[in-house]
């Protein structure tokens, strides 16, 4: 963790509401860190469903492969998740770390080992010492409580300087529902989720397929449209899990016109979540959204999106409160999408700086200086040529990220 | 200018010969640098054949479309290059910028405007004042003098902190020619060559066609397979000039085997300039060299090789003097990439540090660390899956990256 909170991070906390069904709590392993909590355990009723989606880095984690296998069971009693150690390339080790540490809260809930999951974030490469669980679980399932989340997710932060936490509610079949959600991260994340830990529950009984379907079309305008520095995490996780305690209808098809509201408050912890990523970035000073319309298409949008956003030229030029569309343009194109520099216009909030291949006429440097003060910008650009529309959320580059990851292991 | 040499410069500028048909000279325009020169003039001798590559970008800048448009004619008089100023993005003012420049040189040379050449680096977005060229190309082309390549190579400087210059003879037909080039460019760098200037002369008799072949061929694994900062400048730019006044036979295919020493001393020339331009990348002060091996196929093995040189974060850690393998092993996973975690080794130097998916048992933290010291690193991935092989040249990843380039413009 580190000791300053970014200058982007949410004001205040929010009330995290009980949701019946679900327990946690939190400890001190001593994994790796010293005078903080490493470890949480997460008790679920049962009934509870669960759905995940996951990096798609060639080379994933562990507890990635662990909870992939786990998901064809579609239930869930427990989640554990360490900070510290992301058990990554750790071959046979880190498979046996895992079997290990989902016995051990296997027995300490009460339940089958498959319905233990699973996640670890950290440095990779080293072998996760799970053996520090043994009678750590137990504690954990005594203490578990279900008001526990902000502990919970101070517990599983690595370089992120602020817990993320969200929550809303809806309506579903005339009854309300929460939805609360936390997650980590702060670099190492690009699209597909960096490394990114994220964990959404709910009392709605919405079925295994059905959350799974919720999450795989949720993350595209999120998590999926979040980056920090480009970097894919080979542990990449977010897992939903749905107690089915409230006393609303259960929903089995993922078209049930009553899932409507259901969806969108979920969308919106996503989303709430996912900006909060980039509102920690690595030394981030600044939130820049990137807007770019007129694509052929909107996958055409979201790369040319992703070309700006994960550009270190950009990044350094919003670092120093600098207007440099000139770097706007190479990002476009570099992006290898449908681009004619002749019908491009850009803008930095509601400047407009470029128009139609060159420097707009009205184009005041002052008042965009101005403009690039603030913490938060909005990159536009519009390339004229279809109705492809796209938005991706990102950080500037600064010395403090260079600092954070060139001294983060030692 | 950077007041800064670069720890990884070459200690000495090569002693450049004289090339028959080749004159240069330069001058201090006043484009936006004080006190420096910021224009040259390459002028050649009738007969000069000339072959280009550039920018695969799709905003590309003015210069390089007046370029490429007038490849087609295959003879060059003169080349013109500034700095300060890309003459990207600049609309019909661009456009019209070149033409002028290129009727001056053209008066001043004494040949047709569509026998002149043009590059120019720098800010992007801002109208090119030619004007100032006015009355500078007569000056220039009274004052051009065949030993003019080390001025020349200091006037088409940005951001670079050293002149980058390579030189060397081969055999042609019983006859020795020689080649001389010299290149900029240390940020947006990428493969597509970033803003990459960089003009190769020699008075070998090549056919503009078999010249364009060399070219093309060569800077696969020189230019191409180097990185900076993973951004594509809308201006590279690669010319070669041959005048033909070596007493050596014409060679008009590609495929003469007349032609194989001196594509061997092409290539070297080629690969020594854009070796140079890692050296130079902006704040580097390690010099990465990254091998992959063992891949599917040669483009996997580049693109693997790429994802790895292009990681903020293994790039911040090469800076911080870290052997963070666990970086390298998540820009392998996410690079898309065939890719066997568990058969996987790493070395950085001569040292394993990774070996089938989990630490190298002989793994010595101690010695890697000396290792890591050193301003030259060779990190080596293993896949253990195919024959495919790459090797591609980055640097560090530093604060002074981020101040460079959060500084640039204002």
């Amino acid at each position: 963790m580190s000791p300053t909170i970014s200058p982007l991070a949410p004001k205040s906390l929010p009330d995290m509401p009980e949701i019946a069904g679900v327990r946690l709590a939190t400890a001190a392993a001593g994994i790796r860190y010293r005078d903080r909590t490493d470890v949480m355990l997460a008790v679920f009723d049962q009934g509870t469903s669960v759905a995940g989606v996951f990096t798609r880095s060639k080379c994933p984690s562990a507890p990635v492969e662990w909870c992939r296998a786990r998901l064809k069971g579609a239930r869930a009693r427990a989640l554990v998740v360490n900070s510290g150690n992301a058990n990554a390339f750790t071959g046979k080790n880190g498979r046996d770390a895992c079997a290990f540490t989902a016995k051990l809260a296997a027995a300490a809930v009460g339940c089958k080992v498959s319905e233990v999951f699973l996640a670890s974030t950290g440095v990779i490469g080293e072998p996760l010492p799970a053996q520090m669980f043994d009678g750590v679980m137990t504690k954990l399932e005594a203490q578990a409580t279900a008001d526990g989340y902000v502990d919970a997710a101070r517990a599983i932060m690595t370089t992120d300087t602020f817990p993320k936490l969200a929550t809303a509610r809806a309506r579903l079949g005339g009854t309300d529902v929460i939805i609360n959600g936390f997650a980590k991260g702060a670099g190492m994340i690009a699209p597909d989720m960096g490394t990114m830990l994220s964990f959404i529950f709910t009392d709605a009984p919405i079925a295994a397929p059905v959350l799974q379907a919720l999450l795989r079309d949720g993350v595209t305008d999120t998590f999926n449209a979040v980056t920090v520095d480009g970097d894919t995490s080979t542990s990449d996780t977010l897992l939903a899990f749905a107690t089915g305690k409230a006393r609303a209808p259960r929903i089995g098809r993922a078209h049930d016109p009553r899932l409507v509201p259901f969806r969108k408050a979920f969308n919106a912890v996503l989303a709430n979540l996912s900006e909060q990523i980039a509102r920690d970035g690595e030394g981030a000073r600044k939130l820049l959204e990137i807007i770019v319309e007129g694509a052929v298409s909107k996958p055409s949008a979201r790369r040319i999106a992703m070309s700006i956003a994960n550009s270190p030229l950009v990044k350094t030029a919003i670092a120093g409160e600098d207007a440099n569309w000139g770097r706007v343009v190479m990002a476009v194109g570099k992006a290898g999408e449908p681009a004619d520099r002749d019908r491009l216009s850009i803008w930095f909030g509601d400047i407009r700086v470029a128009h139609k291949g060159e420097r707009d006429p009205g184009y005041d440097e002052a008042a965009v200086a101005a403009m690039m003060k603030k913490p938060e910008i909005t990159l536009k650009v519009a390339l004229g040529l279809g109705k492809g529309r796209d938005r991706v959320l990102t950080c500037d580059l600064t010395k403090d990220y260079v600092a954070i990851n060139g001294d983060y292991r030692s």
